[in-house]
């Protein structure tokens, strides 16, 4: 399962990773609520599937903070409204089933390269409210040695130097994400990423002027991607995705432009690199299923 | 063997993985300079350890370069003369052993993460006349799909925006590496590294000044690599580890210092993670040694 903010979604795979059902219902925010959504979702899932709970394999839970895998445990998880939480020995006395964690964006990240069928080192980037990656090679996630792989949100890159949540100044995040488009762009109001194109459309040169620099940016995280880790693809996902093939364009005419003025740049074809995550996609619960079951440590 | 610009290193490993002979001698420029190079030096670790050549199981070189592995061939070693070699086919006729190539730095990472014992995501920073990063899981090197892993070098960052010899600006080689040292003080004329410190004793300002723009450059690449990979370990390699200790401290210093400004750096305790190359290690020609005998892929 995927616990979000505002909802949870969790789907039930076969031996072979197939998704044979799935299910989506609110997330209850705080301790309590996150462990009884999670029950309650597990149940829909053995309902559809006409089964018990107790005959499912392993339970995989992808949610946001950062994640003591070892312990179990959800650490600042603070738009789900928990500080910190046991989950998985919480889920698991709950239900019998043994539990895995993963972070959210580590947890599409499997996911994603598992659906659309991608070999070789894969890097997902998480353009949400936040921004942050996945990074997988051959199906393994590689997950580091303080829970923060992939936290490029917080490089600070900008000359700018706007403040970032984290205490730096001009990191990538106040750049390329959901915060960063609303700030771009105030009159798009809480969520700007659901107006953005049809107020283009409409001719809003201020709702243009956003969109350009956050396709600047996001171009520049991926570029980024491509100097530390070379993927063979880089997959953009996140709430942002939701701007479809004309972000995903964006991104690569700005890689483009890039590689016409230098000749390194050039050689490294970013552009035919990056592939947007499907709007319906259910990466995350998929990723995290597949992390719970060892098939894809 | 490590083949350098201008001295070619080599290493006998025995079956575990040890050091039992070693031999340096200068490096030949051009195409056929390398492959003669490559030859002595091997026949010179046959010498020493009273074997003849065809009984070494394999032979692995690191060299500067974009190195394409399945074909064998070094590209744009503009340091060595080499701006095309088939170097992997030209040394297996040669020689009759199997050949395997790795970029330097990657064999860099390989070997001093196997010198030093180190398990688990290792970052090898290596501080030379470039910029660059190995990457090591547990052994194995992450290879990526264009053989550009880990060319941190050029990532533009640096709002002084610096023309870079790859075409774009403000790149972190421009900020941090050996040519960076020496724009940041031409007093200290072709190899600064070598004066810095004696200068820095001597009272010298200008020297002072230079050290810390350049350890200021070189932590803010191990908190790039910490925020992409999350690593165990940085290790601290190239030409200017001979800074030795005062490099080092200087680093940690500076992590330190951003980690109070930002509870998010702070709890990535960066400054404990960062470690240096020995002074006299033979790290590239042993990884490469390693890499070609496919125990550490």
């Amino acid at each position: 399962m995927d616990i979000g903010g505002t909802k949870t979604e969790a789907v039930a795979l076969d031996r072979e990773g197939r998704v044979v059902a799935g299910a989506r219902i609110p997330t209850e925010a705080g301790a309590d609520g996150v462990v009884s959504t999670a029950e309650r979702v597990i149940a829909r899932l053995a309902e559809q599937t006409g089964r018990r709970t107790a005959e499912f394999a392993s339970v995989g839970v992808g949610i946001p903070g950062r994640i003591d895998r070892e312990r179990g445990e959800v650490h600042n998880a603070y738009n789900i409204g928990v500080e910190r939480l046991p989950l998985a020995r919480r889920l698991a006395e709950a239900t019998g089933l043994p539990v895995a964690l993963d972070n959210d964006v580590t947890a599409a990240a499997i996911g994603a390269a598992h659906l659309m069928g991608l070999d070789g080192v894969v890097a997902y980037l998480n353009l949400g409210t936040g921004l942050a990656a996945g990074l997988v090679i051959d199906g393994t996630p590689i997950r580091g040695a303080h829970g923060v792989t992939g936290e490029i949100g917080h490089l600070p890159v900008d000359p700018l130097e706007r403040p970032c949540p984290c205490g730096q100044r001009g990191c990538l995040e106040t750049v390329a994400s959901g915060s960063a488009l609303k700030r771009y762009w105030p009159a798009g109001g809480d969520h700007p990423g659901r107006l953005l194109l049809a107020a283009i459309d409409a001719g809003d040169a201020e709702a243009e002027h956003a969109f350009e620099q956050l396709v600047r940016g996001a171009a520049s995280c991926v570029r980024l991607l491509a100097l530390t880790l070379d993927p063979h693809t880089v997959i953009v996902g996140g709430g942002l995705r939701l701007l479809g093939p004309r972000l995903l364009d964006g991104i690569r005419t700005a890689l483009d432009s890039w590689a016409t003025q230098s000749p390194f740049i050039d050689m490294l074809e970013l552009s035919g690199r990056v592939q947007l995550l499907a709007a319906d996609s259910s990466a995350a619960a998929v990723g995290a299923a597949l992390a719970s079951e060892g098939r894809r440590r």
